[in-house]
């Protein structure tokens, strides 16, 4: 089974404040769950929004000191958007999936399919600067960092799930998805299950960090500063941990790169 | 705001039983509720399996009754499938969208596209029949009617979502996803909404049914028939409701059909 528990429970962590480069993420979320009155548990699971981890590692990017290359201004005449944007994406990325007049979808350097290779303008303070805001240097290993020092801080075993908001082919909207993961099943195999009549079961991989992911989104927001941790309890499961890289389908699978 | 709320909590209506064509789904979801020891409150959403809804409706098909067509052999021995399971993927659908051995992705009806049509044949106890269990004739309209008789039996305004377990394209494992909603926004449209900073949002729309239908997925399992009912208190949204239907993406917006 991939899950045996019948309740769930979503904390928002209350009064986040504003992260800058350096801050130390554990303290704040510590922090964060003592003022919602919560110590942690073994198998609680802390969903942070990736614009926090972004900024405590320092990945904001002052656009006035991006000089565009020659690829980067004939592209972003094709995709209608500021070239220093376009160079900074081109720089994140292995290669440009799809560009169309205001979309420019790429495969991130990390593997990960997405528009603007995840690099976000909003919601950015700068006094005045145009700032973007790269995506984690590597959101599985600042998954990973934050879940071994969350155990030394509170000696509960906790997952991490770093998620970010991602259009999505043939549906409109954007949803909650896995960038990092630690501590918990990223991806669930049920290959060879049987379901509850024996009979093999057709679905055998779970996306199960995207689903942790879109639920914290509901409490988020997209504006997801203002409550950019949320604490999910009373999850289960039995499959092994693995990282969100484990969610990326390999290029020889996919039919619709 | 997309939501208001710090807390969530999702419950998954114990005891559920297995469901055949004609049983009252209201009936049903109100004595699970009380199971759990719930009253509907304005504001809670119910999420059920899309399997539960499909067969209460009707929609199992004994795969001996269904004669394929010529066209549906051929695609069969493409796609190393059942003839017969193959001829009703080609009924409920309005085209293919991709044919490889082991794969049969289409477009249904509905303007989903899925593996399958999202016709199932795991978890079906049919005395040693082979059935196949097609999607509801009209799922938003199932969710709307569902919506329609909790308010009569409970006096509660709920949100009712139907999710199925979708594969996506790029990342590996299927997410719960919504093909029915009624009460809530299944999208949520922000364009215009100024971000913390004032700052116009990129993101503009959210797929907050989708979302919803994610965070069910992780008490229900894929062997949905164990739980295929869960109940999501806490949520709150500022939105005008509107239908699954809104999530479709138009063939003229999507790169990738």
């Amino acid at each position: 089974m991939a899950t045996a528990s019948a309740r769930l429970e979503l904390i928002a962590l209350p009064g986040f404040p504003l992260v800058d480069q350096g801050d130390d993420l554990c303290r704040l979320v510590v922090e964060g769950a003592a003022r919602a009155g919560v110590e942690f548990q073994d198998g609680d699971v802390v969903v942070l929004a990736q614009k926090v981890v972004s900024k405590a590692e320092g990945r904001l990017v002052d656009l006035a000191t991006v000089t565009p290359s020659g690829e980067a201004k004939t592209l972003a005449g094709q995709v209608l958007k500021d070239p220093r944007l376009v160079e900074l994406v081109l720089r994140e990325s292995r290669r440009v999936v799809r560009a169309r007049p205001h979309v420019l979808i790429v495969e991130h350097r990390l593997g990960l399919i997405m528009a603007n290779a995840g690099i976000d303008q909003s919601n950015i303070d700068a006094g005045g600067r145009e700032m973007a805001l790269l995506l984690p240097q590597d959101p599985d290993a600042s998954a990973e960092s934050l879940r071994a020092r969350l155990y030394q801080a509170s000696g509960a075993t906790v997952g991490v799930v770093i998620n970010d908001s991602f259009g999505r082919p043939w549906r409109r909207g954007t949803t909650g998805t896995a960038i990092g993961a630690a501590g918990l099943p990223a991806l669930i195999d049920r290959r060879g299950d049987p379901d509850l009549f024996g009979r093999a079961l057709q679905i055998t991989q779970i996306g199960h960090a995207d689903e942790i992911a879109a639920a914290a989104s509901l409490l988020m927001g997209p504006a997801d500063e203002g409550r950019p941790v949320v604490l999910l309890r009373g999850l289960t499961w039995r499959a092994p941990p693995n990282p969100a890289a484990a969610l990326l389908r390999p290029e020889t699978e996919d039919l619709f790169r």
